[in-house]
Parts: structure tokens; C-alpha cells; sequence
């Protein structure tokens, strides 16, 4: 009889975006709407977006080869990789077929796992699978990596500045310095068309924004609901939101995520719980009479909550809000960036808290989840994670597009979207050294990536060239 | 500190497949080929298809409500719930959220799971996914539940006759009569383009046949040898086909079956396993210098071993062909069909045996891995699988097209293929009872299903139509 292994989460993590980005002052001049449209109402600082040479399979190269690098793992040392995506470039071919190529060079075929699909909640499904396959009886005591990859770009109007891109690659394993507390967990998950992609031959999904937050925060209820029942139960007290240290919440825009952690306020409110001081009580006694249905639809209950959480927004929330402002939706990877941002802001002070995530998937599926943090055992401790992620210095590299740039790219990408028979332009100028990025999609679709040479070598199984497997 | 349950695996299973068939003697005669060409070339029977009225959502819709009334499985019992295809309806909105209608009927959405994807392998990534919960630290005690569900179809030549249509409903639990050998099993996944999808605005793959049959082969040999290692480290002998008693391979054709088995019995050649005898080392003697890359392209050994290995090869795996020879080939759903079939043929005498399975998805993912059977305990018996799937009345119940009828309804799904704003014709006629069918697909691409009505109603929570969730 076999035990499970103890505090099974992330030992490591990277992250990768785009170093082209376009930012929310100027979209607003060129889109002709108001002025602080997308950096207020939104919440917006910046966006990212892939140029011609990248795309979801270079990206999640790019952060897979530089996580390995980085941490020196040997790339034999995986036996579970799982991807987590909502941007289709092949309905069948998975893209953690894509990312084998970097194991099958060092000799490594015998690794389980593949893609997981869900809209924005496919890299939390992906993480949830590679933890149990490491505390189940087929685990080979080898490391699980998750990756969760997405470019989410929309169609010209209201939905447009909500785009991002980025991958982000996570090493997962027992005594992690960011583990999770497996019995603290509520899902949601129901059938709703708030944001889908039916049309199979557009990059553009169909977008409800009203209904998707709505479901959204419908889902947050209902997920927040039943982790206190959990707590509750196994803790013998009431759950409060002072239990828990921060917030990570899944950022479509920021804005949500202040509407959001308002909404746990205000459940703490009607659950008198004891986060709730008497002044807030006092400004949202008038809307505890609203139906469920009333309270989404209710203005002045949303201004009213977020003003009494703002203090604890600044506290529990804002430290994880960098990334997401300044790259925008990434999709699978907001909550993972979210949470590589309050690493950034807080590192090592960590050690200790717990955070709950909040993971929501349109069509919907949504999980809240805890995991509490320790410093950890070089290199997998809190501090070496800030330093190899290094997010100031991929915030700095990068480089501000015009809008009529952002557009043309957008327009340039709508017609390679499916296409076949094309090289790009390999222009590799702007990208870090160790980028992967795409040179050419044959007749046969088959798609051809390089890489960007490093400027020192760490890996032992290194090559600067993919060529394509088949 | 807590353990892993034991016997983790299928409990329970149901199939469907579409009642609308077309016999592949017929369609020789309608492509003017040589006779033979698909009933002994492909070694296939018949290839089943939707029609206009079903697809991936309304097959899985039927074979979840199916399993869940005929185990007499409450909905609220169900925990996970993970669906493997390859056949993209929706991007982003996963076919797990369309089933999640049946359980919030009962009001449960607390179920875990998305979808799994990589080409035919994405059944077995769902199944592996779900065991592994259940052996997790975040199991709370309900069952699990794996949907495989597919519409295999392809262009006009030669591959169209390898088409086919099902779903399959899986329930996930300990004490299972249908049990994993959790420490017998052995991967091989890498980069390949030998079957995918980039033509995203079609239904159809791109696909190298020749490349496809040789990188399934690689593969098998590949997991089976690391299959026979593992079998050794922990059983301290070699392992032969002989320790098996039976086989079931992913099932795109049935000459590939023929092949597959074949090719095992060579590499148990090679290895001078004890399960060749003397007649059969003097037949193969003349391959056993063969390079692996000669042994593949060469017709004479895959001739003589086919030859040898024929004896072995009705007692250990022609139990498993017949769905897969009658339906043809089901994508994510034709090594769970080849194993129903098993069932079906062999029902309670399988108590005490070993079958080892050999799941590949194109791009490339592939297992092979153990069951152990035993005989359960009512519901979750083999002898009650065996009634509950009752396999002959639903092949007994089809109707045959003739080719042109096959052909023209494959043209009117080319033009519903990720089409909006149609009605269906409704006509649920051939449709068995309890039977779900799309009866709309609106100007929002949102789609609408009804249910023909079972003439026994023994779920509790049970609406004859559905309505859209969202």
C-alpha cells in the first residue's frame, strides 16, 4: 500500500510574452472612444500580441526550454507534461506533441499527458491532472510540467483591448514551496454560451461580455460558497476572507477583478462573516434584500462593495495584478500570471500564506482553489522562482507598437489564421535571446520553428534548430 | 496520512453508436474498387455515421443519460467528469460543459473535468485523468465518469471507408471489475504529422496513411518494450505475450489490428520470449536482421509473421474486433468499443484475466497499459456491463443506407460543418428510444437538442427536452 506524497504543487515556474505590446492610452486615441475607456473602465495598462514569427506552439517552446534551462532540469527528468490552450492551430495534433520535440532530442518518449480544453480553465484542469498523476499509484517519481499557452485576440471592437498573449511553463512535484491544500476546493461548472468559438475558421470568439460576467461572477459565488463549506467542515469555524492572506483571481481585465474580490466581500457581508467591520455593514445593509439575480444586475451595490473593499483589495489583491495590466488576457495564463506577479511583489514574505485562486473557463467551468506557501529547498524555493522568472526585466525589453501596427498585425494574422504555403519574415530582431519563433507552414501545414541562440548554453541537450519530427 | 483506494477502474460502461449504417461491400461496388479491397483489405464489415440529426454532443448526451439510468447512478453521485474527442464542434467551450445539463437538472455542478485532446488517444488521457483523481488527495468519494465521443469522416478516396461514429460512457471507480495495473504500462508520444486537423474550417484530417501506419507501429513496439521492462523490475522474469490473455488495440481498420498483433509476436521473437515456438523461429529466422526502419517497409515479414502469429491472434484478440469491424473506426472511442467487444464475446469468463490495451492518438501519443478483470459486484458486474450495452439488439437495430444516400448525407455535413442558423428536419424516426438529437443551431451558433422519449422512465431527474443553459 502506497501513500500519497506530501505538499504536491509548484516547485518552479516561467513565463513568457510577447515583447510586442501596444498600450491602452494610445488604443483609446486610435479607437476615438473616451479617455480612460480601457485604462480606467477596463483597468488597462498594456497589451501584448504575437507578430507573425510567434504563435501558442513557439511560446510555450520558448518558456518549457528556458524553465528546464533555468532550474537545470534534465529534460529526462519529466514523465507527465499536460498543456492547457483555447487557441486551436490543429483541432487533432495536440501542442504538447509540439513540445516533445525538445524531450524526444534527449531521448525522453515516455511522457504522459496532453491537452486540456476548456476556454481560460484549460491550464487549471492541466495542473489539477499532472497533481494527481504525481499522488496517484501510476506516479514513476518523476516531475509533472504543466503549460498553459494562449493568444487571445478579438475582432475590431468593445472586445479588442481585452486581448494578450503568453505562455507560462510549471514544474510540478511533492514538497513544493507553493503546494496545495487539496481539501480546500469548490467548483462550478454548468453549460452557458458566454464566450465560445463556433466559427472554426476565425481566431475570433463570440462574446457575450454582459453574460460572461455575469456567469463569471455567478460562478465565483457558487465556488466561494462551497470551499467555506469545506473549510467549515474540516476546520470546525467559519470561513472568512481574513482567513486567507491573497486573492489570485482569473483577469479577462483587471476591472473584473476588482468587481470580483467586491463580490467575496459582500458573501462575507451576507454570511456575517467576520472580515466585515460595522461601517461596511452599514453601507451594504440596503442591498441585503436583493435576490441572487438582483444583486449581479445592481450598480450601486457594485459601487457600494467595492468601496468598503478597497482596503483589503490594496492588501490581498493588487500585489497579483502587474502582469495581467501590463500584458492583458493570456487566457489559460492569466491565473498563473496573476500569481507569478504577487511572487514578483512579495517573494520571499510568503512563506506561510495562504492564497486562494479563483480559475474561471467560459461555456463555464470555474474552481477555487488554496495553496499555501513555504520558502522552499533551492532551487525550488519562492526566491529562485522571482529570479529566473525576472518579470522587470521582460517588462522593460519590451517594445511599444503604434496602434496602425497593432491593427495591420491583427489583420495580417486573421489572413495566416488556417493558412498553409507561407514563410514568415524570421525576423527575430525584437525577441530575447533563447525565443523560439515560427520561419515557415509548408503546403502540408506542417509548421517550422528556430530558435533565437542563447547567449550561454546551459542545458545538455541543447539544439539551436528544431527540425520537424515526422 | 492517506492511501490510495485499490482496484481503481472501470466500473460500469455503455455504448452508442449511430443506428445508420453503410455496409462496406456495397460501398466497394459504389467506388468501383476491386472487390475485397475494404472487407479484406481493411478486414472492415460496415462503417456507421451521423446523420443531420446527431453529432459528438447528442451521441454523448445519449450514452452519459444512458449509463447513469441503466447502473441506476443519481447524477449528485458523479464528482469528475472528463471527456476525450477530437472531433471540434466549439474551440473553446468544451463538450463536457453540454453534458453538464444533466447534472444540473439535479442540481450538482460540482464536477471537476474538461476535455482531453490528441487525435484517437484523448479516451484514454480522459480515463487516465479520472483514475488518477480518484487515487488523489482531492477525491471526495463520488464516482468518476469518461466520455469518449467521435465522428470519424473523411474526404472522398481512399481513407473515406475508414470513417465511423460513436460514444462511450465510462464510470470511474475503486473496486472495480475492470481494475488498472497501475505499475504495467508504457508510453511513447513525439512530434509526427501523420493524421491531423490545421484545415480548421473542414471536418476533415490531412492525412499520410503510409507515414500513420508506420509511426502506430513504431510506437508498439516502443510501449510494449517498455511495458515488458516494467513487468520484469517488478516480477523479476520476462515477460511474453503469454502473460496476457488477451489484447485490444485502437482500431482505425482491422487489417491494422492483424499487423499490430504481429508485429508483437516479432518482437517477441526477437526477444526469444518463451510464447514463440520452434515452427515460428524458423519462419521469422530470415527477419532477425532486419534494421527496425527495413522491418517496417518490409511485406514479407509482415506476411510471415501475420502467418505464425495467427493461431494467438484468434484467441487473444479477434474476441475484441467486432464493433470496430461493424461501426468502423470511433477516433477516441475504438479501443473502448474493441474492449466492449471483448466484453460481449467473453463476458464472465474474463474473471482472473490480464488484457493489455494499446491506446494511439496521431501527432503522436501512445500507451499501452494493463487491466486485470474480476467479477464485481452487481451492478458493476462484467455479466451486467455485458447486459446493460446489450450490443447485439443495438447492432440488430441499424439500418442500412445505400452508398449514395451515405454520400449524400456526408455532402450536407460538409456544409453544416461549423455552420450557424439552420434548423434540423427533426426526424428522430430511426433513433432508438431515449436517443438525443440536435434539433437547431441558431443564429449564435448555439445548438439545441432534443430527446426521444425512452418508453421507461427510471431516472430520478429526468426532462425529456433540453433547454439552453445559458
Amino acid at each position: 500500500m502506497t501513500s500519497h506524497p506530501k505538499n504536491v504543487g509548484i516547485l518552479a515556474m516561467d513565463i513568457y510574452f510577447p515583447p510586442t505590446c501596444v498600450r491602452q492610452e494610445a488604443l483609446e486615441v486610435h479607437d476615438d472612444v473616451s479617455k480612460g475607456k480601457y485604462t480606467i473602465g477596463l483597468g488597462q495598462d498594456c497589451l501584448a500580441f504575437c507578430t507573425e514569427v510567434e504563435d501558442v506552439i513557439s511560446m510555450s517552446l520558448t518558456a518549457v526550454r528556458s524553465l528546464l534551462e533555468k532550474y537545470q532540469i534534465n529534460p529526462t527528468q519529466i514523465g507527465h507534461l499536460e498543456v492547457g490552450s483555447e487557441t486551436v492551430i490543429d483541432k487533432s495534433k495536440s501542442i504538447k506533441t509540439f513540445l516533445m520535440q525538445i524531450f524526444e532530442e534527449c531521448g525522453n518518449t515516455d511522457i504522459e499527458g496532453v491537452d486540456s480544453t476548456n476556454a481560460c480553465y484549460g491550464g487549471t484542469a492541466a495542473l489539477f491532472n499532472c497533481v494527481n498523476w504525481v499522488e496517484s499509484s501510476s506516479w514513476d517519481g518523476r516531475y509533472g510540467l504543466v503549460v498553459c499557452t494562449d493568444s487571445a485576440v478579438y475582432a475590431e471592437g468593445p472586445a479588442r483591448p481585452t486581448g494578450g498573449a503568453a505562455a507560462i511553463a510549471m514544474l510540478i512535484g511533492p514538497d513544493a514551496p507553493i503546494a496545495f491544500e487539496s481539501k480546500l476546493r469548490g467548483s462550478h461548472m454548468s453549460h452557458a454560451y458566454d464566450f465560445y468559438k463556433p466559427n472554426l475558421a476565425s481566431e475570433y470568439p463570440v462574446v457575450d461580455g454582459k453574460l460572461s460576467q455575469t456567469c463569471y461572477l455567478m460562478a465565483l459565488d457558487s465556488c466561494y460558497k462551497r470551499l467555506c463549506e469545506k473549510f467549515e467542515k474540516f476546520e470546525g469555524r467559519q470561513f472568512s476572507m481574513l482567513d486567507a492572506d491573497y486573492f489570485v483571481f482569473h483577469s479577462p481585465y483587471n476591472k473584473l477583478v476588482q468587481k470580483s474580490f467586491a463580490r467575496l466581500y459582500f458573501n462575507d457581508f451576507v454570511r456575517n462573516a467576520s472580515s466585515v467591520d460595522e461601517v461596511a455593514k452599514e453601507k451594504l445593509a440596503p442591498f441585503s434584500a436583493l435576490s441572487d439575480d438582483e444583486s449581479y444586475q445592481s450598480r450601486d451595490l457594485e459601487k457600494a462593495s467595492q468601496q468598503v473593499a478597497k482596503q483589503l483589495y490594496d492588501l490581498q489583491v493588487q500585489p497579483s495584478t502587474l502582469i495581467p495590466k501590463q500584458v492583458g488576457n493570456m487566457y489559460t495564463a492569466s491565473l498563473y500570471a496573476a500569481l507569478a506577479s504577487l511572487l514578483h511583489d512579495k517573494h520571499s514574505s510568503l512563506a506561510g500564506k495562504r492564497v486562494i485562486m479563483f480559475s474561471y473557463g467560459s461555456g463555464l467551468t470555474a474552481t477555487m482553489f488554496s495553496f499555501k506557501l513555504q520558502d522552499g529547498q533551492h532551487p525550488f524555493s519562492l526566491s529562485n522562482i522571482v529570479k529566473v522568472m525576472d518579470i522587470s526585466l521582460k517588462l522593460k525589453s519590451r517594445h511599444e507598437f503604434p496602434p496602425e501596427k497593432f491593427v495591420d498585425t491583427m489583420k495580417l494574422m486573421e489572413h495566416r489564421y488556417g493558412a498553409k504555403d507561407f514563410v514568415t519574415s524570421k525576423d527575430s530582431s525584437l525577441l530575447l535571446p533563447g525565443t523560439y519563433y515560427l520561419t515557415e507552414v509548408d503546403s502540408m501545414y506542417r509548421r517550422f520553428y528556430a530558435k533565437k541562440a542563447n547567449s550561454t548554453t546551459t542545458s545538455t541537450c541543447e539544439n539551436s534548430v528544431l527540425i520537424n519530427g515526422s
